[in-house]
């Protein structure tokens, strides 16, 4: 018995049958004798609809307008979810941000949750309603609507949790939990009970696309309890928290990200200042880069390498060139990181050694190496990244 | 120069060619030194879509849970014409009833305007931008969304041209005004260039649907110009005002309403407060009653007829059926309602009689008869409908 938040991804209500499960999966918890509070995404496909939609009639429009078309994608299928509870018998309502007082900064299509007011939820609540929450959006302090950027739906569940200071924030999705490395790659991938919020963090970042980095960060800031499980099987799935029972594993997890480019500037001029102008440049661009390799290049000057999310390619590529006119630049899309993360590794100087070593008995070249204190990632041929997950997956679990 | 409210309905805006061209309205307007506020409704066929939908999910939705959803759909059109007029390169701002803060009773489904808050659309319009307003919603008491009813986007609009002091609001329609009697049945109907508020509320409740009717009675409380005009032509339609130009006109329009059944109960006892029981029955059924015929039935009983809107039928003849379960009740679903409409006919004793001839000269038989100052109405049968509106519609005008 308790107050539970639970959060519901778009293929989870993807049509009227898993609307139908889902308000199973509520109305069970409600049963239970416990509050709840769900958030919903909008239906399957339907926010890509509306992008196509949009962009028949302005191939650019403003992302003012943009948020104001698709919130209407969460609040359909926030109305929808209530519908289905109602018609088990319960009581319910649903409601959308600014109804409950979700405030967001102004950054359209990528907002951030300054606050959300817990009156209007409470008094749901003491009700003894059901609330569906329609997630992904915000309203700023012009009232207008804000969406909250990839995996926004997670941080509006997360957000509710901190705000009513919920028991725990269950996040439901295809999976049903963390795994140590992706299960259709790694065969002895096996489920983690719990992880701590850090190790969450870089897999997320990674490329093991369970929970956005946001709502991970923010659950982190007010000590929320996050549950990943799946919406189709009853069973457990991982918890996330700040300490978690020892489990004697040096690693988490094994994670694979496809999503990256290898970009090299060469010939750069071997003088202090080089580094720092050319990512302040991509800076000002909002480009982030994650790897960095420099090299002592021909002649006295210098290679620059990084690594860039795939999507900011080509703009980082014009940004270069416009830059500079005078060097070769050159870029590499078949590539991977893999990576390996665990709060284990702090203390164990010979991770990355077995790493490597695992790599090497596979024979897959390195090409970039990066280290935190708890992951070790390596930049790696794409063709090679399966086998090189699944070797190193079975030399540490 | 001047204000002026724009309502565009759900065809003129069915896709992303007619939303462009509603654009190009909207942004002719503008440029022509105007203050514009358009009001939009949703795209073609989206609220049937979405009822569907919610009909998959629960017959019987709650109507809170329903106006939730439906507003979406003028939501996300609104949005979508927001950005063509972007596209054409004009300031522009969408927004929903809450943002503008037009508030409404808690009727869900079928809602009234309680109140059109001035200061956002001011504050837009200040900054020269063309605002546009997602119809049919409003924003209850209780911050819950709640939906207009019938033809509520016209409502919208003549509430913000009211509350604005707007030189005219313009209804767009598929048709470019308002006829003499409907074009497609009576060949020689002509368009009027103006029409009083009463003689479009008459026009309207006799079936010319091209105006709601708590619409134009919300003109007529606040005198605001409404100008009913064609979508898809560039041409003046029809002012709907307090005083029009006299016309020499007796009869402004001929209308036919095809919705319509005639109810007759049967063998009722001759005592006073008889008809007085019935239609108190009927009123507290929120069946509506029109034109009401008393006669004399056979062995000193009375026969009561009345006519009732088509989709009343059912519920009224089980209304009956309880409470007169020893009465024979007939009903004829073949009927049409054929009226005359115009101010002048107030202090012309002729026009009923001229009517009936026109009747008589192509054989229509006259079930019922019902008057008012400004309009005659009979119940005919259905077949002879079209022959009739335009018999009547030719010894008129």
């Amino acid at each position: 018995m308790g107050l539970i938040i639970q959060k519901f991804g778009g293929s989870s209500v993807a049509d009227a049958e898993r609307i139908r499960r889902v308000a199973g999966i509520i109305t069970d918890t409600y049963k239970s004798g416990n509050d709840v509070v769900a958030v919903v995404s909008a239906q399957g496909d339907t926010t890509d609809d509306l992008i196509e939609k949009a962009h028949e009639i302005n191939e650019k429009p403003s992302k003012r307008e943009m948020d104001m078309l698709l919130s209407t994608g969460e609040q359909a299928s926030a109305a929808l979810l209530a519908m289905a509870i109602e018609d088990l018998g319960y009581p319910v309502t649903s409601l959308t941000a600014w109804q409950i007082g979700i405030t967001s900064d102004s950054k359209y299509s990528n907002a951030r949750i300054k606050q959300v007011a817990d009156e209007r939820l409470r008094r749901e609540l003491d009700q003894h309603k059901i609330v569906i929450c329609a997630g992904f959006q915000g309203v700023n302090k012009y009232d207008d609507i804000t969406t909250l950027g990839r995996g926004g739906s997670d941080t509006t569940a997360v957000a509710i949790a901190a705000a009513l200071r919920a028991d725990i924030c269950k996040i439901y999705t295809d999976v049903d939990g963390v795994y140590t490395a992706d299960p259709r790659i790694a065969k002895n991938a096996r489920k983690l009970n719990e992880i701590t919020y850090d190790e969450m963090l870089e897999l997320a970042s990674l490329g093991a696309q369970v929970l956005c980095n946001r709502s991970v960060e923010l659950a982190k800031k007010y000590r929320v309890n996050l549950e990943v499980c799946s919406s189709f099987k009853q069973i457990p799935g991982t918890v996330v928290k700040e300490d978690v029972k020892v489990e004697k594993m040096l690693i988490t997890g094994v994670a694979k990200d496809n999503n990256v480019t290898r970009i090299s500037v060469i010939g750069l001029e071997d003088v202090p200042g080089v580094a720092f102008k050319l990512f302040s440049l991509l800076g000002q661009n909002n480009i982030n880069v994650d790897i960095i390799l420099q090299s002592i290049g021909r002649h006295g000057t210098k290679d620059i390498s990084f690594t860039v999310a795939s999507d900011n390619t080509q703009i980082a590529l014009d940004v270069l060139h416009e830059s500079y006119p005078n060097n070769v630049i050159t870029y590499d899309e078949n590539v991977s990181k893999v990576s390996v993360v665990g709060s284990g590794m702090q203390s164990n100087a010979g991770v990355a050694a077995k790493m490597f070593e695992a790599l090497y008995s596979v024979g897959v070249n390195i090409q970039m190496i990066s280290t935190s204190e708890i992951k070790i990632s390596v930049l790696i041929d794409r063709s090679d990244a399966n086998k090189a997950l699944e070797a190193i997956h079975d030399a540490f679990i």
